[in-house]
């Protein structure tokens, strides 16, 4: 008998590669972070003396779901702003707002609100892109939560950096920091057509290829960008992308709305990665990305909560539930974009845009050991005909009672292990007490 | 001082009557099943003596949601066939499945299962349209939460009665049974056009009009539908349902996608109500129902989640959160449908519905006391700049931690009061092996 870490015994396993059928009554095998097998529980009990054993006798396990787009340090900004349109919404309250209290601890707080909220609903890696990355490298990495730190890139000055030289110098030093770092990755993050110029893209693009680095960036996020685009460029922003050499393999676009067939073609071409994010498209009214169709044309389709500003939760389970929703209403068809669908596009598409597809985003032997274990025996998820479709469409957040994260369990019996939620809370209300008094509101 | 049953004393306390705008430290006193008062917590601490005080300092009372379209007893179907159009999925699966398995056993257990899963969530009232209402009836009844039962009616036979004419004697006979209960309405529920003829809609609309009660029916739900009437009778079914006089005060239309512009004259004009089912008619890609338009129009648009099978929750905090969403997107305007419009349909305006405006729906002296308390210190729902925003946006339904119906409190710190949890999960599990291996499946 091969000597082992750990044991997960579940009632059912979602493997996500080769696909996302549940197995019955299977374990997966976790050595030294990794997952080393995965078989039936009676030939897994055969095979493997384990460390620690957890039966799962009524639960799933399957991936960490994988959140491709957010802005975690926003969690401090939750709820401040609602029913706004996006540049009334940015313009009006969240620059403000963010001008006047982002710094270094404002970050450091909403990372750590944010990952503490991730965790607890199964998410095992983010994408993020704000201020302060390292700020946000530092906390994901402290807390066990793997991520890719956007190096963020805007042609205005912040807290974090004075001009796009500098924001791009200090994204260069903290890529290098990071390079070896077993939980972090970074990727450009120029933050939209709109805030970032030429010079600093082209710049960012000779970067990005020689350091074969992902590009994280705000993409065809509303009709209004495109028309400011081509008033400005004379092209739209896909267009003018294009001829900045930027729609490449290493692009995730986020939310790509507005897309005509020319985008598209070019996207299909470059075979860049699409991160749909539909629960901040929808509240900020900005427009429906159309997933099936992308899906159908060979694209990888990740799936993102945006900042909890504008959405207002980071919850991974709810938003496939929503993506599967109104799929379907985009494609006109009840058929489209299927429980299976969303559930690999939060967990094995969303690895394979950060380049991070090798190892994570689904139980295969190699890859990370980044699972969690969601409780189904409960009034809104029984009876269970079909594990995947209940995860879906009716459990919730709360269901999710373990989480690891190379291996290491972060998430025990609904309990966060590196985390105190109080002392997170009583930090939480001490910004918000801050940032309601302020005249800026 | 007075005497008093119950004082709540919340951190916030939203009333839906006059405004959902969230009152600060307030309490709610509550006698005889009924609100009396709502202070400001200092004031009511002086006026009332109450039996039992409970303190809920992090806290937001609100009144409990009102399901206003549902088939209870389908949770013991729940994902028993997904990612199927809405003709696919009846003729398919659900239909077959109902004919072998509809008794009044099934309606018993399934109703209880469903019931469960309301409480559990918040909701204290719901509108049902399945076989057997009686055991409906009975069962909320005797479970404590408030239902109008649908006395379904239509052309085919069923476990439950013959011909339409049995349907409609049999529900009269339960309309009679019930006339003077605390908990207990009904409603004529005829399926819905394509499933009933004009004779049977005739006479159950002078019953209707006789015994003033609410005609409670699927109407305008898809494309097909409308079809299938212009080529049978030729007219759409609004124009129908005119003809035969049932577009009136007392209908409650349930679903309403497809709107020509006649439509919608013809509901503002009689003051008919809707009842939107947002994650039903995105799962079965019916199509879009425009709320922000019919609210605008003045007509009183409540919540529903329809039956389990097509949802696949009856969580009325997401279907809130889907409705506001969606309703941005039908309207293309991030202004519409706000945070407060959904949690008024979602309430008051589901009671209005029901013909129970003056009853419950609002935290008003004077109505039943139908009030739940959501726990906003989460991980996810922190910080609080607006309780109302993080209640519709970030809350989940696990954070309801108690229910009081009619006073009677039916949960109480998340545990059900009159409800044995793991037995209603074991008959849900029996009907499920029952189901699975049966070879209509």
């Amino acid at each position: 008998m091969e000597t082992i870490d750990t044991l997960i015994n579940a009632r059912w396993v979602i493997p996500v590669e080769p696909d996302c059928e549940a197995k019955d009554h299977h374990s997966i095998a976790i050595k030294g972070g990794r997952v080393i097998g995965l078989f039936p529980t009676s030939e897994a009990k055969q095979r493997y003396e384990a460390e620690e054993v957890i039966d799962r006798p009524r639960h799933a396990v399957m991936p960490g779901l994988v959140n491709a787009h957010t802005h975690a340090a926003m969690s401090l900004l939750r709820g401040l702003a609602d029913d706004l349109p996006l540049m009334n919404w940015l313009k009006g309250h969240i620059w403000p707002a963010e001008s006047r209290w982002v710094s270094a601890e404002f970050v450091a707080d909403g990372t750590e609100l944010a990952i503490a909220e991730m965790l607890r609903g199964g998410t095992t890696c983010f994408s993020d892109m704000y201020f302060f990355p390292d700020v946000v490298a530092r906390t994901a990495s402290r807390l066990g939560i793997r991520v890719c730190a956007g190096l963020i890139v805007l042609d205005f000055p912040s807290a974090w950096a004075d001009s796009p030289d500098e924001y791009l110098s200090k994204g260069l030093e903290l890529h290098d920091e990071y390079k070896a770092h077993p939980l972090v990755t970074t990727a450009f993050a120029p933050h939209a057509p709109y805030t970032v110029g030429d010079q600093p893209l082209e710049r960012l693009r000779k970067l990005s290829d020689e350091l074969d680095a992902p590009v994280h960036v705000h993409l065809h996020e509303t009709a209004e960008e495109i028309r400011q685009s081509q008033e400005r460029y004379g092209e739209r922003p896909i267009e003018r992308f294009h001829r900045l050499g930027l729609i490449s393999p290493l692009l995730a676009a986020v939310h790509m709305t507005q897309l005509e067939e020319a985008d598209l073609a070019s996207i299909v071409e470059a075979r860049s990665n699409v991160v749909h994010c539909p629960e901040s498209n929808l509240k900020l009214a900005s427009g429906l990305c159309p997933v099936a169709r992308l899906l159908k044309a060979g694209i990888n389709v990740a799936l993102g909560t945006d900042g909890a500003a504008s959405n207002n939760d980071l919850d991974m389970i709810g938003e496939m539930r929503t993506a599967a929703l109104i799929g379907k209403l985009a494609a006109d068809s009840a058929e489209a974009l299927s429980a299976r669908d969303v559930l690999r596009m939060a967990t094995l598409n969303g690895a394979r845009t950060l380049g991070l597809g090798e190892e994570t985003g689904s139980l295969v032997p190699g890859k990370w050991a980044d699972a969690i274990c969601i409780d189904l025996a409960r009034l809104n998820t029984e009876p269970v005909y079909d594990p995947v479709s209940q995860i879906v469409y009716a459990a919730s957040r709360d269901q999710v009672v373990d989480v690891w994260v190379g291996g290491h369990r972060l998430l025990a019996d609904g309990v966060l292990e590196r985390l105190d939620e109080g002392a997170v809370l009583e930090r939480t209300r001490s910004w918000q007490r801050l940032i309601s008094e302020s005249p800026e509101r």
